[in-house]
C-alpha cells in the first residue's frame, strides 16, 4: 500500500530529490523474460530532464542499476531492486524554502501529515519519484512486448493549443521528433513557442496527455472494484500534477444520447467486435479487445519562477522566489510515465486474468 | 482485491441482479459507533428505483438486514454482515438476451472473460449492485458524523443542461428536493423535461455529479501511489457508467497557467489557509484542510427500449429491443453512491493517517 | 485484512454465535465449475455440534443458503455470498458471562480491544464462526477435485492418546467411522473414553490433527514471506484454539542431522522425486510433488463446565461456572476444518503459480 | 505480496546470495522516530558470517547503506531504501551445483516453478537475504523502543542439547556472550561442541529457538484471521530451514486438560492480569498484555559437506559434495532473525490496532 503499486505485478518505490538515491522493487515479473538493457536506459532518457531548450536545464545522468532478479540475460521471477543515483542535486536551490510552504506544492500538507519533511527540492513529492515507474514500466513492456500489445502515449493539448484528438489519424510516429512529443507538427511548433514564452516569464502551463493501448485481449479488468479503467485512472491519478482522467469520449459522453454513442456489434473475420469505439475499449470495466483510449489532464507546474506570496511554517506571511532549475511545463517529460504506469497496469491485469478460470 | 474496496475500512461485495439477495461484508468499521437504522435506510431509499416519474418504473422495497457486527446498538469492531432481498425481479424480461450482446454493455466481456454469463438482469454488472456500496457508505457517514465530517452530492449536468458549478454559491439544501437532484431548481426544471422526453422515446442521456467533501481534515491521503485523489478517483471509476473523474478545476487546468491558479497561502485564526482553492482540497496527494471538490461524468445508459443491431454468441447479426423497466438517466439515483463511495474513501484514510506517527 | 482469508481465492467472512447468521463472501472462485450442493452441506455437516455423545449437545441444523455467483449450476467467477442463520441459540445461557471473563478465552482480549463485546456464546470468538470456513473450504475442494487434489485430515492425539502418526501406513478410510475421526481404531476407541470421562467431569482435554495434501503439483508457494508452509502455518493458527503448527518432520526435525534428514533425489519413470520425505512435500518454500504433510496442536477448549476463580470487568474477584452445551474436545469437529483451511490454501496458491510465467 | 512483509508496516526485499546486492523498502515506518545508525549496524552484524569458529568461515563487512526515508537523524515517513553490497562472493565455488539439484534445498523447485534459477550460492533461497529482515526488523526495534516494547531470542536446543525452557528464570542477559546464542551457559558450551564436532565431519544439526516479547500492550491481534499468533507463526515460518511454531506452551498442550492449563484472571494492582501464562501472552488471537512467548524449530542446514547422491536437471544419477563455507547449524545467527521478524509484526499491529476504534 502506499509506496507499492499493483497486485500480481508490483512496484514499491523509495527515494527523494535530494536523497542518496530513488529506485523501487519490481516484484511480480514473469519468469523468463529477456532483459534489454538499452531499451531500459532508452525509456528512462525519455523523462530525464534537459533534453531540450524547453525543459528544465538540470542535468542528470540517471542511470539505471539493476541488482537482483535478472540471470543469464533472463529475468528469474524474484523481485528486481534497482536505483538511480542521485548525483547532480543542487540543495543549496532550496534553502529558501526550509521553514516556508510553496503554494499548491506539497510543503505543507506533508508537513502537517508527518510533523516534519524534507524540503530540498520537493524531498518525496518530488516528480524525479517517477524514475522508478520509468524502469518498473520498462519491465512490463518487456513482458507485453512478447504478448504483442503496445501502449503509445502524447501530448494532445499544452495550453490553449490542441490537436484533434484521435488516435487513428494521428501519426504516432512523430511524437519523439519533437520536444513537446505530440504528434502533430503544427500544433508541436506552437506548444513548443507557448513554453518558451512562459519559460521566459517564470510561468508554468498545463495540457492533456493522451493514450492508446493496441492489441490488449479482452477480459482484462476485475469487475466491480477493480474494473480495468478504474484502475488506470488510479495509475494516472497517481502521476505528479494530475488533475483528471477519462477514457473513450469520457466527459463528453455527459452530454450524448445512447442512441449516439452505444457501440454496436458486428462480426468480422470470425470475430466479434464493436463497429465504433465510443466506449474506448473497456465495457462493464474488462478490456473488450478494441483499442483502449483515455486522457490525463495535468496542472500547471507550482514552482514558479517569479515571487509568490505565501507563509512560513509559524504562519507569518512571507513572499518566496523559487531558484533553481523548473520545468515550465510537466507534459513532455510526463508522456513516458502515462505509458510505464499504463504498461504496469495491463500487465497487472494480464496476470490476474489468468486467475479467472482453473 | 475486486469485489473488495478499501484498505482499513473495507467493504466486499456480492450478488446478482436476479440472484437472491445483493449484500456485503463491512470489514474495519471502529467499534462504539452508535447505529440509526433508519439513517442507513434512508441512505439506501435514495438510490432505490420507482421514486419518481423519471426513474425506472421497478418497486423494489430494498429493505436491508444487517446480520452482525452491532451489539446493544452499537458496532463491535467485527465485520458487519448485510444483505437486501431480490424480490421483484422480472428474469422473463431478459429471455431475449440470453444468446445476445447488449451494445456498450458489459454482456460480451462477462461472456469472453468468464465462459458464461448470467444474462438476467445484467447479472453482476447491474446497477442494483450498488446497494451494498450504499449500506457500507450510509455506515461511513455514521462514523464522519462523529468526526464532523460532511458528503454532499448534486447532479450538475444532463445532457445539454448544466448549472454554474460552484458549490459555495449553489443552495445544495434544495437537491432532495427535485426528480434529478440538482440544486438549481430552474436548471433541474429542464433537466427533468428532458430526461422524460428521452424516456417517452427509449432513449437515454449521460451527465456530470459534482461532490464537495467539507470539514475534511488535513493529512488524509498516502503520497505516491495511494494519493487521495487517486482513490476518490478509483472509487467513482469504480460506479457503472462512469467515463472519467476530475477534481478541483480538473480538465480545464490545462489550459491555465501556474501564476492564474496556485493557491496562495495566509494565516487566518490562527491557521494556514489557501485564498483560494484551485486545488480542491488536495495538494501533493494529501488533503489540505479545504473543502475537497470533485466531478464524475456518466455515460448515457446503455440499455435503450429502442431497436438495435447486435451480434449473439455464435457471432450471427441479429436486433435487440430491450424489455422491461430501465432508468433512462443514471444520474439522480447516482448521487448517492456517489456520496457512499466518498463517505467510504474518506473514511478509510482516516483510519490510515492514525498510522503516520507512532 | 482482518477477516478475509487468501489472495486470490479469499473468504470474508462474517457472524457471531449468537447473532442473526453467520456468513461471508468466497471472491476468486474460478468460473466454470460444477456445484454440488450436497457435497457443501455435507462438509458443512462434518463439523456440526450434536453428532454423537461426545459433542456438544446443541442442534443445530447449519444449513448453508447460497445468494450469489452460481448460474445454470455452475461458478460464474463472481463473488459467492452465503449464510447460515442462527436458529437454535439459548442466549440465557451466556447472561452470567455478561460482566465477567472466562478465563483463558477471548473475553478479555476483546473487551480491551474494543471497548466492548457481545457476550453471548463468545459472540466473534465463538467456533461457529468456522461455519464460513467449511463451506468456502468446499467450494476449494470442488476446483480441487477437478485437478485431482484431495487433501485428508485425522485426529492423531487427544491427551495422552496417540497414534503412529505415519499417514502412508494409517488407513484414512476409516476417519469417518468413528466419533473423534482417528484412523486407529483402537486409538480411536481409547480417546472415545478419554473424552467421555472428561465430559462427565466438566473438564476437557487437547490434542493434535494431521494432515496429508495428495497430488499437489510442484511449484505451489511463492518464496521469501509467502512460503507455502508459511500460508499453510497461518491458516491453521487462525483456527480457534490451535497452539502450534509443524510440517514435514517439525520439531522432531531439532534432534537431527542433516545427513539422516535430507530428501534425496531419484529419478523414477521419467520424474525427478525423493527417495524419503522428511521435508513433507515442501522445499525453500515451494511445493515439490511430494504429499504434504502437517500436524496441529489444539489446546483443551477453555470452557469448563466445572467453578473457576476469575474477575469481572471492573477487576472484582468472582467465580464462574459455565452453563449451557460446550465440547469437552475440539478435535473430532476441527477436523473438516483443518481440510477447509488447508482447501483454500492450496487453490489460492494454485491460481497465484498460474502468474509466475507469462 | 510474496516478497513484501506487512500490513502497515512493511518490508520489500530484493536481492540474491551473489547478486549485485541485498536490500529492500521499509514503508509505513512512522514519521519521527530518530535513527540510530550503530544500533541498526550493529543489528545485522549479529546474523553476519564469520563471528566464531563455529559459524561458516566466509567473511562478509555487510555494511548497511540508507537511501532515503530519512532527514535531520529523523524518519520522515517516505519508504526508507536500503542496501548492503555483496563484497565476497565465491561463485566458483557453486559451479557444480548448476545442472544439480542439491537434496532438501530450493534448487528443483525454483527451477521447477519459475523454469530456470540463479544456482550461484542458493540464489534467492540463500539465507543471506535474510539481511533485509536485520535491517527492517532494526527499524522497527527503534519503533518499539519508543514505547518501551522489548524482544529477545535465544537458542534454547542444539540437537539433543536443550535448557529448561522458562524465559522467566534464564538469564537472557548471557545469550550474547557465547557462540551459541544460549543463555545456559552450561548448556551453550555443550551446544558448542556439538556443532564443533559435526562442523568437522561435514555434517549439519537443528534446533530451536525461542522469543519472548516483553511489555507488550493488549489489543495487538486481529480476530479471526489475522490473529496476533497467526501473524507471528507465518513470520518465523517464512525464516530458512523453519519447520515449526509454537506459542505458550504450543504442542505440549494436546496433552493437557482445561483445568490444568486455563490462565485465572486476578486483579493486582487495580490491573487485571493471569497468575499464570499457560497462553503465552495471547487469548482469541490478541494479545493481553502478559508476556509473548513462542519457540520456532530449525530443520539442520540441507547443505552438507560430505557426498549426497542426487539427480542433474536432465534427471540423470549423480554426486555431490559442496564446496565453500557453510553453516553447520543455522541457529545461533537465526536468532537475530527470529527477533526482527518479530519486532516488525509487533509494529504493524500496533499500528493496526490504532484503527480499531475511531
Amino acid at each position: 500500500m502506499r509506496n507499492t503499486f499493483g497486485n500480481i505485478f508490483t512496484l514499491t518505490s523509495f527515494g527523494e530529490s535530494h536523497g542518496e538515491a530513488v529506485g523501487g522493487v519490481i516484484d511480480g515479473m514473469p519468469a523468463g523474460i529477456e532483459i534489454d538493457m538499452d531499451f531500459i536506459q532508452t525509456e528512462l532518457n525519455r523523462r530525464r530532464p534537459g533534453q531540450n531548450a524547453i525543459t528544465t536545464g538540470r542535468k542528470e545522468p540517471d542511470k539505471v542499476e539493476l541488482l537482483s532478479g535478472i540471470f543469464d540475460g533472463k529475468t528469474t521471477g524474484c523481485p528486481i531492486g534497482f536505483l538511480v543515483k542521485n548525483t547532480n542535486q543542487h540543495s543549496e536551490d532550496y534553502e529558501n524554502m526550509r521553514n516556508v510552504f510553496r503554494p499548491s506544492h506539497a510543503d505543507y500538507t506533508y508537513y502537517n501529515k508527518y510533523g516534519a519533511r524534507d524540503y530540498r527540492g520537493g524531498g518525496r513529492s518530488s516528480a524525479r519519484i517517477t524514475i522508478a515507474r520509468c524502469v518498473a514500466g520498462a519491465f512490463a513492456k518487456l513482458a507485453l512486448r512478447k504478448l504483442g500489445i503496445t501502449i503509445s502515449a502524447y501530448t494532445s493539448q499544452i495550453g490553449d493549443i490542441y490537436v484533434r484528438d484521435d488516435y487513428r489519424t494521428l501519426d504516432l510516429s512523430l511524437v519523439e521528433t519533437n520536444a513537446v512529443r505530440c504528434p502533430d507538427l503544427k500544433a508541436a511548433k506552437e506548444m513548443e513557442e507557448l513554453v518558451s514564452k512562459l519559460k521566459s516569464k517564470g510561468d508554468t502551463v498545463g495540457g492533456i496527455i493522451s493514450c492508446v493501448i493496441r492489441n490488449c485481449p479482452s477480459g482484462l479488468g476485475e469487475p466491480e472494484f477493480d474494473k480495468f479503467h478504474a484502475a488506470l485512472g488510479a495509475a494516472m491519478l497517481g502521476i505528479n500534477a494530475v488533475k483528471g482522467f477519462e477514457y473513450g469520449e469520457g466527459f463528453s459522453m455527459a452530454n450524448r444520447y445512447g442512441s449516439e454513442v452505444n457501440d454496436i456489434f458486428m462480426s468480422k473475420n470470425g470475430k466479434t467486435v464493436t463497429q465504433t469505439n465510443h466506449s474506448g475499449g473497456i465495457q462493464g470495466g474488462i478490456s473488450n479487445g478494441s483499442d483502449i483510449f483515455f486522457r490525463v489532464a495535468f496542472k500547471p507546474v507550482a514552482t514558479l519562477l517569479m515571487e509568490q506570496h505565501t507563509v512560513d511554517i509559524s504562519g507569518n506571511p512571507t513572499t518566496l522566489t523559487a531558484k533553481g532549475r523548473h520545468d515550465p511545463c510537466v507534459l513532455p517529460r510526463a508522456v513516458p510515465i502515462v505509458e510505464a504506469m499504463a504498461a504496469m497496469t495491463v500487465l497487472d491485469f494480464y496476470l490476474l486474468n489468468k486467475c479467472a478460470k482453473l
